[in-house]
């Protein structure tokens, strides 16, 4: 299921070298980094604000605008969505250890 | 690959009935959805500053930070990671046909 | 000298009752106070880059628009900024007496 | 009134040279600009949340933090208070004037 989000970093990945006057990615990019992380942080208030006063529907569309921009983020650092995957497996990982530890006196 | 998001979700959905003494997602749903957007607004603050003046292995974990607090909170307003997906999924697929329509000229 | 921000707020206050196709301010007030919250997070993380990586100018121009959103937010929700002040005044009163207090031993 | 904003620069310049382990100022000065930058975004994000959901209160409070937090990074910036609100007064002026030249109509 979730690996729309993988095909979405495929097709961002592809647009970025696009014209930038058809592809809002090939856009964004060439606005530079600190264009690309203010849109993540005015979607994060946006999403914020969603949470708190939105309906359901506002919620979805603001999330996935902030997942997206963070896509293209990650993307214009050269950091792969796996990595950060990995790094929130990683943390789960321990954590499950810790659970599993815990349950043995069950 | 990134079924990682699905997994998490699914431990964040368990979670969130545990004990707040002995689970941060249970504690972060305890203090409420205010305090879970607030999380979501700093971890993307610091998302930002990472990208900007942090090295590489920074913005992963900001970035996973990020992703698992907006997960927190999705769960938090009961939306689905999948919902979320399908409508970047739908943006796609009509940027997708957008992009085919424009290619039958080749 | 920082009377300036006194009489933007009562230049924002007046502004707030005028017609929203002439004024900026109408126009945000009548958008609602999510609206004008999410314009403070906005200038905030603009304010954030321009610290990180813009030109003095930047920064002068982006702490503007977030003192002017931030008096227009506090307006819309009938605060005045002489409470915030006064709160400002209070915090570094007590601030103030513990540094005589540690300087007593000098 | 608002000379509380001008006090309280002075006040932080001050403190900029104390000791961090007594100062906050000085504290969050060794850190780093991209820290203190950190603080106004996470400020600004509980600002637009206490609006939002919290009293009157809280809004005076994290309105406060807020302010507190951005003279804390104008001043490890160099900017003068003084520049930020001279930039509000010529914008405010520019409009001055604006509505001046509509109401010779009247």
């Amino acid at each position: 299921m979730s690996d729309a989000l993988s095909r979405l970093e495929a097709v961002i990945a592809e647009r970025r070298s696009a014209d930038p006057s058809t592809s809002y990615v090939a856009k964004l990019n060439a606005r530079g980094v600190a264009k690309i992380a203010q849109k993540v942080g005015e979607e994060a208030t946006e999403t914020v604000i969603a949470a708190l006063t939105g309906d359901r529907q506002e919620l979805v569309g603001e999330a996935a605008d902030l997942l997206f921009h963070l896509l293209v983020l990650l993307g214009a650092k050269d950091v792969a969505l796996a990595e950060v995957l990995a790094e929130l497996d990683r943390r789960e990982g321990t954590s499950g250890i810790a659970e599993k530890a815990a349950r043995k006196t069950d």
